[in-house]
């Protein structure tokens, strides 16, 4: 087995021990399928609290992809598409699954991973405007991602600005939250869970980067707001025959705090990487506070490195440096980190 | 909690208890994500051998719907349709998650959800004598269930005559095994996982229904006869960040037969359920020798036994008769089949 | 050049002279694409005074493929599909354009190529009775054909009634016209255009196939009820740059009546080639009122009338016999139809 | 009716005389539909003969949309993007049909509206190399436009280029000429029918925009390459059922050379234009040699000029200056360009 330190994402190990604990105790239950069950049901109905959104529809999906590409599907008609920072995930890496869903993707200009409410406004004005509008993808809701792809995060200034955008010319607004615990227990972050629930027609909240064997739950909180929403999460394939597998991750994850808890692990370590790193003179790419590290190396470091310490590769700067990517998690232990900073 | 006797489907548990205790003794290992990891690729090997093709690409997906949309879009081009029983599974419940994708199912008719090879040969006749079959979905593949969606198997001899109509007319043959484990746990059974390897192009061993948590180990016997596959799955959704949570259960049921073994488990009771029906009078509406049973029951019947048993409506005969399905499955226990047999 | 008599369809020659003279004498004025020009608008309005829908959307469109997959697609969301008959033409000969817009076609059981009011209505109710309806495509919207496939023509009672099981589920109905000039023209007919206004959210009104070189007219009659249906329209490929190519041709049929003269022609031809054909002892497959006869034939006869006329194999009824179309138009001539009489 | 001088676009009029002469004479012909009679054929081998590819395949579509969506389906898998100018049409101007049929559109940077075989080199050089790539969507095709949007030309050395990049990475090349009589015709074109024949896998001769009614021709040099296009085109609703009213047109622009004397017509008034504006001291905003004009003016210029002439308009550069599109066309009289000069 692999004997190197690993620092290459947040999806390196399975679950918090107590979600297999809890697999385990209710194992030989017998529940009905497809999420209708009493597990499935306390799962969401702890959500509904933690967002303060009593009327929620909560939905367990399995994977980012799969929760952005239902949901957008959801909201879209088919002359319609989705505005995304150019960066963001549904525009960059995942395989087209948005158009192959019949949408196009509209990318806008960002900064480390943001787009702001200016410029998804001067796209608007700019797109209405013109005479020949009819003849292009009508912009039909927005993307966002917190924390962003480049571990950047949305104030909650900034999202109420976009939001106003939205309101204004009527486009639901939705969040990838696939990192969301990171954020919620990052002390620079100041949007709260019933904060997403007041500003998105929906968002989800990331299991599978964030403590779970896998699963996303993504929550609408005006309930029937989509309709027949059961439907379109079983034609993209969504829907788990034993819902409560997923439900019950997050019923353990929503149970005293343990969501941020793991999140706040995740935090700590970067920050003190991030500290020592910049202490030992290295230059960060993107001002991230939350898991997610982007440092610059030289090549031939990166190089040197690699048989002690795996990171993941973001992108070349120029001929001889890189920005490689340190990822911490739930999981990451003071160690191991101790051990990567000697590295380094 | 349910106090009801439960046999209403084989999805009602969690997974096998070794397959958990697996899952806890990996857990905090860090492997790299989307499939290329150990776990994974000692699952694939297993399965390699069990089916008898060491050149096998295996993918793990996570359920049905989704392994069936994400099959049928790799094989298909956009002018082509997809030939199944009309009581096929893609036909009938998984909420157009084929025709989303582009393509038509050509349900063809079926005895006892079973399509015989040369009702599929008089189709292809027919269409390409039609002079204007350019102005229809050309048949692009064939999908079969094994078992089918009524409990019933087909014989080695079956498929290989399929085959055969396959060949002739250069379509793709793909099953949909989301019950294998009955089927191969079945006396009545003769074909094999080399038999399915060799007949064909793709097919899937059903995990969510046979004993895992969820997952579908996808086989397609010729590596590399589906270009990009792999970009195929994550389009679809389908591609696990933590690609070992799958493939480590099927790992764990390709370890000393398990697959096989809790097949039987839920082949003897429900054989043992017939018998006893046909002992008691009751009618069997379709000869399945799998582990679903399908009985004619008086609805007022229905009615009488529904505070203490938990059947599965299939469908109305009459005003006064339906027909309920009884699902074993390798969690049932015998204990339960006796009081089940005594409500009935 | 062929010297057959043809009888094979109804879109054999070119359009009505006065068509082709209007194109002659406006060819050279300078017009704005995209149908905001002054004949288009001329022409919609001579459409909206015909069906009695002064508030009328009206598309111009190339052709009847194109004209269904739009519309559909502009009425259906993702979950849905649309209830057609079995023998519609969406079902059969459209090479999937439906489903290729990523939607099922509902077939239901027809006589004579009509689905009934009771059908649809037993099919809705059976459907959302069904506990796993969820899992199924939820029904959209119904298609109709008026004249159907088989030539045979809805009433406007039945046409009402299938509107009441519309209304009643919320469903759209939207009717397909390609040959609609030929119902408008049948004595036994009486549905008028503002009969369809009336009931339909959306048909379209057939050129093609009734004296125009091409072009479908499609018909909104609540205006701005399906948004951004223009881009829709675009999307799908099926907006003429220079619109007013298609909406000139309606600007003529709409003027004196010239459309439901040119279906009278084709009316009156084919009544009579129905009543002689009835005359000789020949027998006729469906009650067709409209342009097209089905004549079953034995297939000596008709191999040996293959060289002096071309009719259109329908289908073959047993060994001996073939159903044979034989279709007049509005071009067809008297002469032309005594020589086939003598013919068969 | 309009009294100001109109160039706004090369689709103003109807169709050549000769165009509508030939639908006169040929008007009363019965022939079979869907482009397999006597004129279609015809006018396939001339497009055979003009390109020097006699085993090439002709197919009449409608419109550029509808082409370019039919075209890169066909060739194009469910995974794969197709590479193109940022500004290419079916980036901009096609309301998303190219997603629409499930396809990404991979916008490159571009010059003057035209991608270098340097870009799209590099750009796939990238991509293969990124480790993640096949979580991206897989370049499958390239598309140009010739002329390009912003009526600029790709030499033949710079189609070569691009060709060989397309052969290093198997992509098939498609080109656009919607406006390719324009192209033909100019001095500067070094890039001839044969030659688009040898460097393409498939490309389209516009008609519309060339002095056809409407049509273009898509030419596949190798037959067959592309299996059942046939059923792709109806499938897009591009196949007329009066295919001879499309390739009529075609015939007769094949005829004597009238597709390069429609295209002249437009480019000499052009030059003319190009040099007057220069010769009065206006700036020209990309080098466009074809029929298109971009010329830089001031807003109050515009506004001045907007009630004699009609120009379109392009964008604005900044506050008081506007980009305006000036076109002529085969139908382009010398009168109108000059008493549009004095205008100006």
């Amino acid at each position: 087995m692999e004997n190197r330190l690993n620092f290459a994402s947040d999806y390196l190990e399975g679950a918090h021990p107590v979600i297999l604990q809890r697999l385990m105790e209710t194992n030989l239950l017998k529940t009905p399928g497809y999420g209708v069950d009493e597990i499935s049901e306390a799962a969401r109905e702890k959500i509904r609290k933690a967002c303060e959104a009593p009327e929620a529809e909560v939905h367990f999906l399995v994977g980012g992809t799969q929760a952005n590409a239902t949901m957008i599907d959801a909201f879209l008609r088919g002359y319609q598409g989705v505005i995304a920072a150019e960066t963001g995930h549904i525009n960059v890496h995942e395989s087209g699954a948005i158009e192959a869903g019949g949408h196009k993707v509209l990318g806008l200009p960002q900064k480390d991973g943001k787009v702001s409410a200016d410029t998804i406004r001067e796209y608007l004005e700019n797109f209405f405007a013109d005479e020949s509008f009819e003849h292009m993808v009508i912009p039909g809701m927005v993307y966002l991602s917190q924390p962003t792809e480049y571990g950047t995060l949305y104030s909650k200034a900034e999202l109420t600005a976009i939001k106003d955008v939205c309101k204004e010319y009527n486009l639901p607004l939705y969040i990838d939250g696939a990192r969301l615990a990171y954020a919620l227990a990052c002390p620079e972050n100041d949007v709260t869970l019933p904060d997403l629930a007041k500003l998105c027609d929906a968002f989800y909240i990331g299991g599978t980067k964030c403590g779970a064997l896998f699963g996303e739950a993504v929550v609408v909180p005006k309930k029937g707001s989509i309709p027949h929403l059961f439907t379109t999460v079983k034609q993209h394939g969504a829907l788990l025959a034993k819902g409560r597998i997923a439900s019950l991750q997050f019923d353990v994850m929503f149970t005293d705090g343990l969501y941020e808890k793991m999140g706040e692990n995740g935090i700590r370590l970067a920050n003190h990487i991030r500290q020592e790193l910049l202490n030992k003179g290295y230059t960060l790419a993107f001002p991230s506070p939350t898991n997610q590290i982007f440092v610059l190396l030289e090549k031939k470091k990166v190089q040197e490195i690699s048989d002690k310490a795996i990171l993941s590769f973001w992108e070349n700067t120029d001929e001889e440096h890189s920005i490689m990517r340190i990822c911490t998690s739930w999981a990451a232990r003071e160690e191991e980190v101790e051990e990567l900073l000697e590295v380094l």
